[in-house]
């Protein structure tokens, strides 16, 4: 393995970009985790770069002792690179052992963003759902639910939050309200916090990870779980914070806008197609690149080698140097990234196949 | 029966503090259907004084349709003669042919009033439920349930709501909000409305009956209703409006005040007791009262024999011309209601140990 300093190519981001949530809102640094989970990609390359209370889970992963990972999905559009980065630390957690919750945010979906019930149910089990159990969610070992569709001691305790918080509270954290975001809130904070009560796993670590825009959430919910401290002893859950991938056009990554995301679902070609328009740390001239190098921190096909495509640190730190010293050019590294997504595409189609059938039996159980 | 301009006594009051109802808020009088339902007590001697939309009722009980009676109590404290006039009424529409539904509004009581669920829970049974079997509720054919303790399409319709309304809105209807309060009032919102949802009876004309204070609430769930159009059809739901009995100290019939209320559940002796110390309307001294006759309308005893100790409204109009004939004095009057209550107390605790057992077969079912 190469070591942080060399390869840590978000390094300087990270303390230009990160440096205020660590300083301004208390979260905490994650090198310190990072020798102990090196076995993440995501730890090791400094895209889960922080987080709170992480301690009480390390105790737990090392103690083989139980902990839960909650996590809740947003069913809108096809579920592309930036969603798997989360699926992954799922089955990690789940790998090192942590009961896994998982959330469909359907009620969030229909009072924010208008969706229809019956299509966001759709969306959250045939593109989420079934990529994680592509991607290796064991279903048995897992508690799926719907915010709209789930059982009373959730509904109940949901309601119970709805006494413990202001409205001027959740003002001052989301701004400006309306009854279905309030709803919406409440149901986070439950999602989050009701895997403690006794019909489930009783008190126990939990973890979340999230992206830092989450984080005035996480606040929320660890001060909730202080209010059920006598009635229900609940732990205030943990967070982890990653760092999102951009878009391949540059912007943000997102289902809606097609060419920014790679979906797991893309025929290679599409897929192909993308990274051949993607946005790089390439010069304005081959000439130039080759004398002054590329800019690998700026470019959206490099970010697919780090956060998804090269698992192997010497590999990927192969791929920086050539950049960074003008040997390898664009349109050679995005052949080479094109081929690494192809057949990666390719073998989780195949999965895809394998992860239909277990997914019907678990909806028929 | 006597005729309403004879045995109105309440006539005058009705039409100075219930008029603005009608002329400000639209609430019909309910004088058209006091001779198709002058079967019932509440009616006929204008207690149930007003209505919207009743009509939608009384066809589907002329022509033996279905409809839907739902009706909400809030947990706290003793079963008093002011809730059994509402369970009087429940009874009264199922015996017409309602489907009767019951809501425990605990989720209210822990939100708004800071009581323990498992307390609410308990008063709801054994003081409301039970009362309401020894007074003539068939059980198997109620649905009852807990607004913390039901099924999810009551909860998702609950949440779906909260779409359909905003902060601005409520405000205007309850003035200062909290995060409680908002759930409280889409949860009797949908109390009122999930009778009609498909996986119940799908859209059927609905009545609510309920005092004057809760107009507000009927009106956004009527406007409600409307919102949901398209997607459930619900028919606005329809409500009638009575009087509020008066505590027996003259202030607020309250079950937190022992003294102004008799529990259904009081021995004959603590009933006889507050009946003694009633306010009436009798006059400062004996003299003066068979000079000038007593003033049945400000009596809360003549109250007792109006709602509910005398049904025959010969005996009530005697009762109330021999006080403003000053022929029947206060000490004669009490001692009366007392033997009444006395009587209707033992046979109602005769009929709460057979309650009781119905009520265990039904839980345990």
């Amino acid at each position: 393995m190469v070591s942080q300093k060399k390869i840590d190519p978000w390094g300087s981001l990270d303390i230009k970009d990160y440096r205020k949530l660590f300083e301004d809102f208390g979260i905490e640094s994650f090198d310190k985790y990072k020798n102990k989970l090196k076995d993440n990609r995501y730890v090791r390359r400094g895209i889960i770069f922080g987080h709170r209370d992480f301690g009480k889970i390390m105790n737990a992963i090392e103690g083989k002792k139980p902990y839960i990972m909650m996590t809740g999905l947003m069913p809108s559009g096809k579920f592309h690179l930036g969603h798997k980065m989360v699926a992954d630390q799922i089955i990690y957690h789940q790998q090192m052992g942590a009961c896994v919750y998982v959330c469909s945010a359907d009620l969030e979906a229909y009072v924010m963003r208008g969706m229809d019930l019956p299509k966001a149910r759709e969306i959250a089990l045939t593109e989420y759902l079934l990529n994680y159990v592509a991607l290796g969610l064991d279903l048995d070992n897992t508690t799926f639910w719907f915010q709209t569709d789930y059982v009373v001691p959730y509904y109940r305790f949901r309601d119970m939050l709805s006494r413990k918080v202001t409205l001027n509270e959740l003002k001052g954290i989301y701004g400006k309200l309306s009854p279905g975001k309030i709803l919406a809130v409440l149901a986070q904070s439950a999602d989050i916090l009701h895997p403690q009560l006794e019909q489930f796993n009783g008190p126990t670590p939990t973890v979340v990870p999230v992206g830092a825009d989450q984080d005035p959430h996480i606040r929320l919910t660890r001060d909730l779980s202080g209010r059920f401290q006598l009635e229900y002893g609940l732990i205030p859950p943990a967070s982890t914070y990653h760092k999102f991938m951009r878009g391949l056009q540059g912007g943000k990554m997102s289902s809606s806008i097609p060419k920014s995301a790679i979906a797991l679902s893309d025929k290679p070609k599409e897929a192909i197609g993308k990274i051949m328009s993607a946005k790089t740390g390439g010069r304005p001239t081959v000439d130039e690149q080759k004398e002054k190098g590329g800019v690998p921190e700026e470019c959206t096909v490099y970010d697919l080698f780090l956060y998804h495509l090269v698992e192997d640190d010497d590999g990927l730190e192969l791929i920086y140097r050539q950049c960074k010293s003008g040997e390898l050019i664009c349109g050679e590294c995005k052949a080479k990234c094109s081929d690494l997504m192809a057949k990666y595409l390719d073998q989780h189609h195949k999965k895809i196949g394998k992860a239909a059938k277990t997914l019907e039996k678990y909806l028929n159980k």
